[in-house]
């Protein structure tokens, strides 16, 4: 499929980032359906022409008639709704996700998907500690990473297909991971600077820090607004990463304690100096 | 000393905050001095018209005419300064500083001190990853945090005195506290952060992770960047306040990590929960 402007788009799932993708299509002039449990949702949707038509039920005709399903679901809800519905499916249909975790999922997915359509999954790094449609805005996509994660399974079309999404929603790097390092890189680089935000928000409870915080505290806990249900399946189905990553920010940080209860300044200034050269590669 | 607009005004130490400080102060129509060892720094100020004028040696008719000294250096450099020039002070003059420790340093600066002149100490919430006065700019005290930490040999002019230059400043909230609880505070909210940042951004020396990052890791180690010489010295003279602030962490860290281990989501969806109720506090 190319992206053409009369291709008709689904997208499952309308919260933060169904809803930026839902804007960014609609704005390139792609006719835009969606498929959202809460009606608030669907309503808000329509009413600020977000999306062309929505659903709080899986209509087969819409379904049916989409050239691109884009779904922005939790991993399991995911999983299951290709297993019931995966027939309504157009023959020939692309479909990508926006899955945080990719490993657990995609092999899954592409084994038990019908032959003639394509599953290649994407990453789009733009998340948010809002949520929601009524949140949702396709600024967001403007010079940020994107993730193509493909399999074997996946063809040269498919490929280059998602790669031309990330581009027309404005996104800035397009990468090109398997769904093992897309997992390793996001054990580290995402699941466990939450993990780190929530275990920081929660060493005190003193009510009136805010009076007294500078912006570093702000900034290493605006993820620890963090929504319980989505990120505890998140952590729970990339566990081995997650858990590899929080073993070795345990090391380094009981390292750099013992420095600083030992003395050791010199030795301090060095994990300073490193720390500093290896944040610059982050300035580009 | 009033804060009237024909009071002179002397900062020595002429870096980012120093040189903000300045530029606030002469903004507001004072005659602003400097003492900075950095002679291109001094001219950089000259040449922007940060300050009136500059010196790189302790002038003594500079010192003698100021009714006010701002000291914004690194504490042990400060606490020689005093002893060693505190003979120059003109009578009555009014002494602050800029320290992001206190304990350490307040009471020892006000034993040494000539009794015809007063030390009030303050600390302004409002650091950057960025130094030097090339750097500096006032706007970062607009609606920033501003902390007064006078001790029993405070007076309540000098209180009021400080508490007018963080608000003529910009400051947005300006809080009392006692050195002892600045400096349990700051462990938390600054040092502690500090320490996360540097030991997350050393987990990993992948060059190549700016291409797939979000921006929730670029916000916890953006003060990775992290000037080595000042800030290990700052550990070293909050050395308690920060390891016991650090053992917490560790503590919640490794719940958390046990609690992903052994798969206990209800568990860990309560600390998540925790969390986002206690980051509320710093939304407002």
């Amino acid at each position: 499929m190319e992206w053409i402007s009369h291709s008709r788009i689904l997208i499952v799932g309308l919260g933060l980032i169904g809803g930026s993708y839902a804007r960014g299509l609609k704005r390139l002039g792609f006719h835009v359906s969606a498929i959202e449990k809460r009606q608030s949702a669907v309503d808000y949707a329509l009413e600020n022409h977000i999306i062309d038509d929505g659903y709080t039920t899986v209509e087969p005709e819409i379904v049916s008639s989409a050239d691109a399903v884009i779904f922005a679901l939790y991993p399991e809800v995911f999983r299951q709704w290709i297993a019931e519905y995966q027939q309504l499916f157009k023959p020939g249909a692309m479909i990508t996700d926006v899955t945080g975790v990719k490993s657990c999922i995609v092999y899954d997915i592409q084994n038990m998907l019908r032959d003639d359509v394509e599953f290649i999954a994407s990453h789009p790094m733009a998340g948010r500690e809002v949520y929601g449609v009524e949140n949702s805005d396709d600024a967001i996509f403007r010079g940020a990473n994107f993730i193509v994660v493909p399999t074997e399974k996946n063809t040269a079309e498919g490929i280059r297909w998602i790669g031309s999404l990330g581009r027309i929603l404005g996104f800035g790097r397009i990468s090109v991971l398997s769904p093992e390092e897309h997992d390793e890189m996001i054990g580290y680089l995402s699941q466990l600077t939450h993990c780190i935000a929530v275990a920081l928000m929660t060493c005190s409870d003193n009510e009136h820090l805010v009076d007294y915080t500078g912006d570093s505290f702000r900034d290493l806990t605006r993820i620890a607004n963090i929504n319980d249900l989505m990120w505890s399946e998140l952590f729970m189905l990339n566990r081995e990463s997650l858990l590899k990553y929080m073993d070795i920010f345990l090391d380094e940080f009981a390292a750099l304690r013992d420095m600083i209860r030992d003395g050791r300044v010199d030795e301090l200034r060095e994990k300073m100096r490193l720390s500093t050269k290896r944040r610059a590669y982050f300035n580009k």
